[in-house]
């Protein structure tokens, strides 16, 4: 194992110490729900920086103006070029069929993260052109109710996508949830029979995981070369690392998945042409664990304390970006990378659901 | 790429020129309807060996005899072993509750080489208690004919246990009849709703595919360690690689998956502490791809010619045997290695698959 020594990309100041959560998908996860990673510091919340170069929208721009050989994967650009896209793409499907693409979001409970979640889906959804809809159910419904509601939106002509907002109350089986969502409307493609032909070869899955369709979207924007390349994909969730992984594998790149149990985990991500993080541990990657002129993928939205800032904290990714900016040839920054792609391959699969449905081409 | 120079591994000899097929679970398939593979040297049917040493079931006792550190990985003893529990397992369930479990092969057409493979199942059915079902359809059947027949067994509370015997005739479409098998009695695996299942942390499959499970069972009854281990997966089909690799990350390992369009096969192999070949390449790897110490399990039955054999070839391995038993410290030998293990596999999922529905501990 690497030591668990930070540079200046994560120094002083004091911890931020609520709930070590994973912001993926829009959704919050509990980190440990997602992967059990030894490879967390024991001093984890004390991971921070006293810089605050990185904190705000100004952050690509900024970052552009230090002394890095990087690239600049702007994924916030990219995504918004998506969106227009989608945006021009449905007024092209309503004037030829009269059909307007629809996403139903199930939530269950008021969390309040998941209903900011919630609430930015629906805005994203109306600046394209999709129908919105929602399900609110109450915290002490039962799992029947929930599926009840699931299947309503499976059985209705106007909704093309159903998403379960995650987490859901801890009494409700979320595997029988999150199954009952017609493998036609699987937007968020968490379905095992869509992992499963993602695995498999001469099949395709009808949708991709938003997450890792939105890192892959940004190498294929970029022009980077995945076929023949080594890639390291570092964690193996269901919903980030694992198709990610899959996926850069369809695409002929040679795939290794570095996980918590990973013994020279710094070695093997140094082969890779291409990095994807995806593991939730603020700084983890160091310089030294990249190759240079590796492309790295930083999936991870991580809170770190922050006295400097409004908030308290301020967010960062799995890697140490000031080290690795140095290293890599082009990497996302945190926030503005793959955070705003996630959202915007949501509504790429909404649309291309609707398409399909009524075999639009 | 490495050069396709044979050591004497493979030398001299005329090529044994009929079409070069892989046999893996009990079925013959066009290696080229499993993996596209350019390692294959062009002079691809000029793969010899002058040596008989491992043409027979004397295998595994004269490799043993030889100058080599490698511990004979035995799945011929391995597989009897396993049959035997399962006939004992048999008697029990039979006893307890009166059911027998059943195997339904589903065969179309009269292909000389399918119908030995179905007839070596019913054999092996027989000798552990398990009732065999076959429906043989011409080959001019219809994909619907095919589908009723699944159905049939789907609906016999009798049969635990559906296999399509594979190749088909080429007017079906093999997914459509696959699908067709109920997932509870897909002994085969190959479902994606089965390998989604395998792909994901905190789900199961119903059923692993016989033949990568029958190298896991190697590698446990054997004591090898998998955990934090460095893992290579050479080919990624959908029946043996990419299976492997999944159940290898299953249980901790840091997984590699080589195939036709890594650059560097050798390099990456050659840091594996587990190295899983099945590509159906003859002596594609050798002994300078192997860690000295790695535990090798060979996949591979690749038919090369021999003039010194009474049927004009021998079988022989992806790993270039004679190489990699000197570098190796276990080696599955072929034939006598992973091969007897397949059918064993289909044994346990066919009891497996009976005891669970009849909810038998």
């Amino acid at each position: 194992m690497a030591s668990m020594v930070f540079s200046d990309c994560s120094t002083s100041a004091t911890a931020r110490l609520g709930p070590f959560q994973k912001r993926i998908s829009g959704q919050a996860f509990q980190l440990r729900t997602l992967v059990s990673f030894p490879w967390r510091p024991t001093n984890r919340f004390l991971v921070h920086s006293t810089s605050s170069r990185f904190r705000s929208s100004s952050t690509i721009a900024s970052a552009m103006s230090t002394d890095t050989a990087a690239k600049i994967i702007d994924g916030k650009s990219v995504a918004k070029q998506i969106r227009d896209e989608i945006a021009g793409d449905i007024v092209k499907l309503k004037n030829a069929t009269g059909i307007v693409p629809g996403l139903a979001v199930i939530l269950v409970g008021s969390r309040k993260d998941s209903q900011t979640y919630v609430r930015n889906k629906k805005k994203a959804c109306e600046a394209v052109g999709i129908m919105s809809y929602e399900a609110n159910l109450p915290e002490d419904s039962t799992e029947e109710e929930v599926i009840k509601s699931i299947t309503g939106f499976n059985n209705d002509p106007s909704v093309h996508g159903i998403l379960v907002q995650l987490p859901l109350p801890r009494h409700m089986n979320e595997e029988n949830i999150l199954n009952s969502v017609g493998i036609e409307k699987d937007v968020d493609g968490f379905h095992p029979l869509n992992i499963g032909r993602l695995s498999m070869q001469g099949r395709d899955p009808l949708f991709v995981p938003c997450t890792p369709k939105g890192c892959m979207e940004l190498l294929h924007r970029y022009g980077v070369e995945i076929k023949g390349k080594r890639a390291v994909v570092i964690g193996r969730s269901n919903i980030v690392g694992m198709p990610a992984a899959l996926l850069l594998q369809r695409e002929n790149a040679t795939v290794s998945i570095v996980h918590s149990y990973t013994k020279n985990p710094e070695e093997i991500t140094r082969q890779a042409d291409i990095v994807i993080s995806a593991v939730g541990v603020a700084n983890l990657v160091r310089g030294s664990w990249i190759k240079p002129g590796a492309v790295v993928i930083d999936v991870g939205i991580n809170p770190v304390d922050d006295a400097e800032s409004p908030k308290g904290y301020r967010l960062v990714g799995d890697v140490c970006y000031e080290e690795a900016c140095k290293v890599a040839s082009a990497i996302t920054p945190v926030p503005g990378g793959v955070g705003p792609m996630t959202i915007a391959m949501l509504l790429s699969n909404t649309l291309s659901s609707a398409k399909r449905i009524h075999n639009f081409q």
